[in-house]
């Protein structure tokens, strides 16, 4: 079968080129495609540079590439439309209907949707991160009271992955909590979470997946054995049962998945604009 | 002036429609959106529920919102599509063109764009993540064989936010040391990293803007003065060119952007698709 080469290209970072053309690519599950981004065409030289690419590439592949643009800069526009490639503008199909909605005329500027046009956001971007990083994994008194949501679960349920995510994409200040043989054994948790009860979330998982999990970072022994993560997991579920903690089964999400379910079931309000 | 309301809205997380939608936005960067994302629109209740909502945001504000929708479920569309506002759907734009170049009908079935339809990204993210976390400012023996890249800079120049970013979006392992006196006088690199001196990549950032995050920290003393921060700076530059490292100025730079250069600069391949 014929791989067909998709560039997601943009003058700014191709993030948006990568998110909306690898989603529509999805719909069509059954083709493979080899994929190449080219962020920064921000001169008429790279224009060029990647035009050849996008040649050869049709040479090679003996079928055009899709390439999907988000450039705005007609000129360079213009150089890339020449190529031997299937030209999707990701903006042009939609522009037009917003220029019409709000009696307005597009910029036509360089986006910098990923830019840092705003000094407050990325700051508090680092900053939740900071905190994520800070009060990871329980141990110390941690800074609950600036939490905005508290996870817990067991030894690798993607308590860490899922508050740095949070805080990256989305400025929100995640702190985590691990469950250890301290809460299964009491069936208490400690005062300095039940004093934050509202920001509490649970991640839980299946046995067979966090069995997977652990056997790779450390095969031997019972830390994955089927007995204590099977004892973890219906202890920890029993414990967000009894405190009435929502949570959220993470076997088959990835993080974007468990960080939405998150936000939507407890409102947390996102501190970054998307 | 009217704030317009804008809903991103999806079967899934909403980040394809958030990213799309958010790109489109900046394209009229004179006009203030309150942004409303609503993810897991997967049945006709919440459709439903969604419809009021944007009907409801359309009495509020006297204009009707604009609603950017990755749904793919035909049912939920047109519910949706009797709200009482813009419906932009992201995928019908380019759906057509695709269909007709790949002489292949599109699934229509809900993307799971940023669904764990692959166990082996998730893994690959989370070893990444847990990589970063491990890797992170120098002090003890690191395991700089493994990295895919390291990255120099100064304390507070960015470097564990972007390593993080690396690995959470494109499963990249990133290690990160921070220079500090010892490189700056002895005007050498540890031999860990001189061996590795290939996947060496700085980050510099203008004095003026480190002092500012430096006093955020901690607002007294040495750490956040001008004298400091200007003498850390130049011999860390220096230090970039003796090296021949490449480097790039954060300042002006979201994490997206530094993330984007490095990959760009370095050739540094992504472990998990876009």
């Amino acid at each position: 079968m014929v791989q067909r080469t998709v560039f997601f290209i943009s003058d700014q970072t191709g993030v948006t080129a990568e998110t909306l053309g690898h989603s529509l690519l999805t719909q069509f599950p059954d083709l493979e495609f080899r994929r190449v981004t080219v962020p920064f065409v921000d001169n008429e030289a790279r224009a060029h540079d990647l035009k050849a690419k996008i040649d050869a590439a049709a040479e090679k592949d003996e079928e055009r590439p899709i390439v999907f643009s988000s450039l705005v800069h007609g000129p360079l526009r213009e150089i890339i439309r020449t190529a031997d490639g299937l030209y999707l503008d990701i903006f042009d199909a939609l522009v037009g209907a917003l220029e019409t909605e709000l009696s307005t005329k597009a910029s036509y500027a360089a986006g910098r949707a990923h830019g840092m046009s705003d000094t407050e956001t990325y700051m508090k971007r680092i900053e939740a991160t900071n905190f994520a990083l800070a009060n990871d994994d329980g141990g110390m008194t941690r800074d609950y009271e600036q939490a905005d949501v508290i996870l817990l679960g067991v030894s690798r349920s993607g308590k860490t992955p899922t508050c740095l995510y949070l805080a990256l994409q989305y400025g929100i200040f995640a702190a985590n909590f691990p469950l250890t043989d301290d809460e299964f054994e009491s069936g208490k948790l400690p005062d300095k979470l039940m004093t934050n009860r509202k920001k509490l979330f649970g991640l839980t998982i299946t046995p067979r997946r966090l069995q997977q999990i652990r056997r790779e970072r450390r095969s031997a022994g019972k830390y994955a054995s089927a007995q204590q993560v099977n004892f973890e997991l219906r202890t920890a579920e029993r414990l967000f049962q009894k405190f009435r903690i929502p949570f959220v089964d993470t076997t088959e999400f990835s993080i974007e998945e468990i960080a939405s379910r998150i936000l939507e079931t407890t409102g947390v309000e996102r501190r970054v604009a998307p």
